[in-house]
């Protein structure tokens, strides 16, 4: 008697066709589940491939506008970045794989859903999370901490020896000693070999961008127009031609395609983990590092002072940590959505880009409808609607509590 | 007779020299002040200028290891930015400028300070905050505020005439369209034609930095040493030869080689002063840009996640905020400089970095000393010292409060 | 000639009396402006006093609707506090007031308004700031920053001599030794006498409550019920009878009646005024105080723990700091209040208050709306949905990181 | 043959008593550890009693000066506080304990730890967050996660049979329908009958301060004096006697006393447990509270604003979070530690309190040395050293953003 439904998500390779078969042998039967999330993948292969091992059924999900809308354009909006440099690719995708998961479970009437995670890395905590968010009754199955099956397969020649058992397809492609993950926005490249944090990764490794000593010799420059906060347009040229894109996938495909050729968007990191762990990671991000960066100039014109202090002390800092820990379905990240919207009525403009051999650089902004920028007042060549003298009044005022700060401090005989 | 002693800062411009005539002019004793932060200037030239005007004395003060070893350094130390990308290379200079001319206008006897910045800037209060701080009883002097200076002087040419008038001698070079800050760490470049923030900046204005366009074909690789956060040695090929440099103002000086000759650290921003203007400022800053990118680096490696999550949200954001505001000598700036001495016990390491062509990137990262990152532990491989079940205690945990979240919303009828 | 047409915050007082018939004097038509936010004051008096001394009208305003609605409230639903301690009430008052009369500055159409605040408070900061917000062609006349007024006035004596010479009456109430300030929510007393802040204040200046030793020996309890953050029902006992309101000034007016006879809400701080100076002050808030103390217990049981660390950290701190320095029409206050609304959405329930001689408790609270408190879960003597042992994973996975550094610890011979 | 020894937190109660009885059963040898930290308890008899029951050792630390000196003072310093209310007394104490226990099982050589915290609550991460830092390699025992323990113990009958049976003496005294943890700061109270929220605690629960309805009707005053943040003297009158006090303990017991008798202290919350549970304590805090407040309040007089202000912030809210959630010995507790120090430096002065039937109230500050305070430059009566027109300076360029940001908005007709 089978013990219940379970939806497994599903990608194809070796570790998740194993778990399938696994599954089945534990007595469940199972739902397979393919997100996709802009990754290179076959599919229609992968469906067979699980329909094959024994899967009740596999369900293929196009999630990608969904994540260009709901994820990635709120982390353009604020700036999202975990420890300085790292755009949270992976972080990003997680939620809409999870929800569609949950809602093929639910569909199917699964008593559980299942992942083929590690158990030391985050992605784990960020699926899990929003499972239980998502449906706080569901059971998870999750066999790299299970010790019956870990135990069972401490090395890969032990889950080629159970595919071979099953009757698994493998494809002959050799392992590559790292492990990756890919989406529209990113791929991600970390253990096996990169766990030196000191050894370069091989010019080979990286998948989404040419290598900058490869790129053009010539920079490409291009526009990006912003209304609250979200790229609406984008201005390129293709060969010769003048292109423009205005929808949102489109727009985040054609920013890809210009840093990848130009070699935008790598970092190589050592990051903290959520379950306190140090792990070095490498990055490739090309079209949202240049969204991102083109965002964050944009600001600069457009944005109050102050606004722009506390959502930068406050929103980014905290929506990119709640993000990176899998908290996107928490009643903080809600919060914090409301704060990302109040801040971004005013971000309309455009930024005019370069992408040259790995950089991507700002050559100019302008916006129609903002005007906190105002060049006249700006000007150190007109005096403007206030009058110079008044500053000495605000540096005065300024003064008055570090006079008397200073005076404590000269009588204590003590240096400034 | 005399209306006192006026401590003017000099710098054998057209503008202080005008300055310099006016003051003698109102009845003061002129004593001039020139800062050496590493800026391009003819010292000598300058004070034979000041002396022929009729200044009582000119004191040439070189303040370029004070500069990188008080204020580089704990900027490294906190990777201090102002809004997402300003390294605040002029702002890291004034605290050290102000209390030199302090010291120069108490040795001798002057009732007064005076300086040269216009009404609109940040200089004029960061300089004067300076001096209140440092001598609270001193009087300033700001000609560009005083309406029966600029009143006299509205334009270039009353200034050419009043020089020619006073035989005050003037360079025949052509006035840049912009007007330029430069120091050890960086210039900057703003005003005149970059006051519309949509003009690209001409090829020839950047100054210390060359065109990453025609840098160098070849990636450089470097490698920088840091001692509790502060670079502390760098290794780097000078054509054919190895080089090792250890000293403070020689290793800054060797990192802003590499990156001049690798156009790495240009920025084009608009920015938002203290006065509550917005600006548009264009800054290149090639050491400081290197040195900073690899520091951030080694706390990936080095530095506890906490630790650093508070510090990211709280030193850094607030000690570049002091720093741009002119508010160096200040309880707060005090209170945050010993945080940031007790994050950086541990930021001990080397990194491998690159530059190439307007790029900065590191190639790997260790330490001999630091075992926060601990391969095996970190190894996706291993199971290391903690069993993988406890994960999932752990995302359980942190559950508990997301089912209840998930629950509400679901009797809500409300979408997750 | 008349030079325009100004638009005085007028009081009926000596002050703003003698200004009015500066203002007169130097040329303008004056129109007066009183706001009634609940103070004690016989508007009706001062309109014929401000007529008689030659104003040309006379506008009465009832803002106290507005006040707490559009100010209290949202301080409430906040928790809004200035230095751990003054609630805020003399700031929460002038946004409105100086709406309003801006509002009548613009249907009378004067080119200025005038007030009558000192050169060193608070108060002519939070007014001007507002009025440039909300018209920022309009002029400002302060004739206490301006020394033609208050080197002619330099104490009370010479403007007790103008009034006698420009005919306005005067009361023969004798001036209290400090200056105070009233409205709906809050008295504060400061300078005179108050400015040595080691004199206790004497017993007869507290004025909205009674002394805590005077006050009734039997304590009183009611009940506060919040929607969304907001009071919107109260229930006591008056005499014998139980009492409901649920209008929002009835509501208030209640609460304020309840603490004063029972002496709560009495503060007597040192705080650091926005321009840097510190100073003295006394203040009693009466209902505002239990309100303020019963919101933060609801939230206690219906905000979710990550929402209200946020919301403490970032929006309390910074709505009441934004709000002291007068700062309510600007952007970052309109990106806090949309902050404030995305907090507050579960904040719904009921608390059992008790007031009882100068100390308000809650005894009690409830909420038929919220589940985040679960008897059942919170039991410890109930295992509930978790199991325990999964907590054991929780703490095993915090002490990842905890044990590395007190391993790095113990190695370097460090104590912990 | 015995399993290895195992040090466990014995308090001479039902539950720990069964836990040594259980873990002798199991085959360890037991250490007990007895950590006095000024709670009421007979530790004579808890050691006669764990040694009958089969305890090898059992150890008495008298911590209670420790636990003063290293850890209430620094809660004043940095005015701890977790989630507005709570003043952390359990909180304090779990870090001196758990490294006392840690040097009892070191000085035995204990393989493990044990406890008998429950698996729902904050003390049993508190204790295994400090074992694990302190010791890494330690095993901890916790009974009431483990289903063996628990599945056999379902109840207090279960405990109580099973102390029949092994011989354990019971006291007769009938157990408290709540439970409790006490110590020379605070005593807390939950679980229970507390479970429900709304039910108002009996008056015989609480112990530490009596009731405020029949505290003294006289107030009582006491003057406190404060080095770097820290009391280190109090005077107060006892009887008709003047009593000085210096040393911190005394100081403490004595401020204690004073709370107690006038009724001062208690609080009744529902807070958020770290796991992420809402529970409802009611808690007495009696002299820690006084000491507290009257420190806040010397602070207005010396701190300066920003120092105050970035404190405030950063250091007070995340210093009592790390306490309240067991991670005293971390790095970034150490952090946190080195800028409460910096922060304390002009801490210095005399406040003179009041108690009265619950309230604590302030009546006067004083300080010797420190100068930030300055009676004329805050009196409204006295120009001052700064020229009032310099604050028409201060408004007016604060006033450039706002006036941009009023003009947008009213183009915009939107309303302010």
């Amino acid at each position: 008697m089978s013990k219940g439904k379970v939806c497994l998500a599903y990608s194809g390779g070796l570790d998740t066709s194993v778990i399938l078969a696994w599954l089945i042998e534990q007595g469940y039967e199972v739902i397979c589940f393919c997100a996709d999330v802009g990754q290179e993948e076959d599919f229609k292969q992968a469906k067979e491939k699980a329909l094959k091992i024994g899967a009740k059924a596999c369900y293929i999900e196009d999630l990608r506008e969904e994540f260009i809308l709901e994820q990635c354009w709120p982390a353009i909006q604020c700036n999202a970045v975990y420890e300085s440099v790292y755009l949270l690719g992976t972080s990003l995708a997680r939620p809409v794989i999870a929800r569609a998961q949950i809602k093929v479970a639910q569909k199917e009437g699964c008593i559980a859903v299942s992942h083929g995670c590690t158990g030391k890395g985050n992605d784990q905590v960020r699926f899990e999370l929003a499972f239980y968010a998502l449906q706080p009754s569901i059971k998870v199955i999750a066999p790299w901490r299970d010790p019956t099956f870990y135990d069972r397969f401490p090395g890969r020649k032990n889950l080629l020896d159970y595919a071979a058992e099953k009757g698994i397809p493998v494809t002959s492609t050799k392992s590559k000693p790292w492990s990756m993950d890919e989406n529209l926005a990113h791929c991600s490249y970390e253990a096996g070999i990169l766990e030196d944090p000191d050894i370069t990764p091989p010019k080979d490794m990286w998948k989404l961008t040419i290598d900058p000593v490869k790129a053009s010799d010539t920079p490409e420059d291009f526009t990006i127009e912003f209304t609250k906060g979200i790229p609406t347009q984008m201005e390129y040229t293709e060969g010769e031609k003048k292109k423009v894109v205005t929808d949102a996938v489109e727009l985040f495909l054609a920013a890809n395609d210009i840093a990848k050729r130009n070699g935008v968007g790598r970092i190589d990191i050592v990051e903290n983990r959520f379950i306190g762990i140090k792990s070095r990671g490498c990055y490739e991000t090309p079209g949202l590092t240049c969204l991102r960066a083109a965002h964050v100039d944009l600001e600069g014109l457009t944005l109050d002072r102050e606004v722009r202090a506390l959502r930068d002390q406050f929103v980014t800092f905290n929506y990119s940590k709640v993000l990176y820990n899998g908290l996107y379905f928490s009643p903080e990240r809600e919060f914090l959505t409301a704060s990302i919207i109040a801040s971004q009525g005013h971000v309309n403009g455009t930024v005019r880009c370069r992408c040259y051999k790995g950089t991507f650089s700002v050559i100019g902004r302008s916006s129609k409808t903002e005007k906190l920028y105002d060049m006249e007042e700006s000007s150190m060549d007109q005096i403007g609607e206030f009058s110079p003298s008044e500053t000495g009044g605000f540096i005065g005022v300024q003064a008055i509590r570090l006079k008397k700060y200073g005076s404590m401090k000269t009588e204590a005989g003590e240096r400034l």
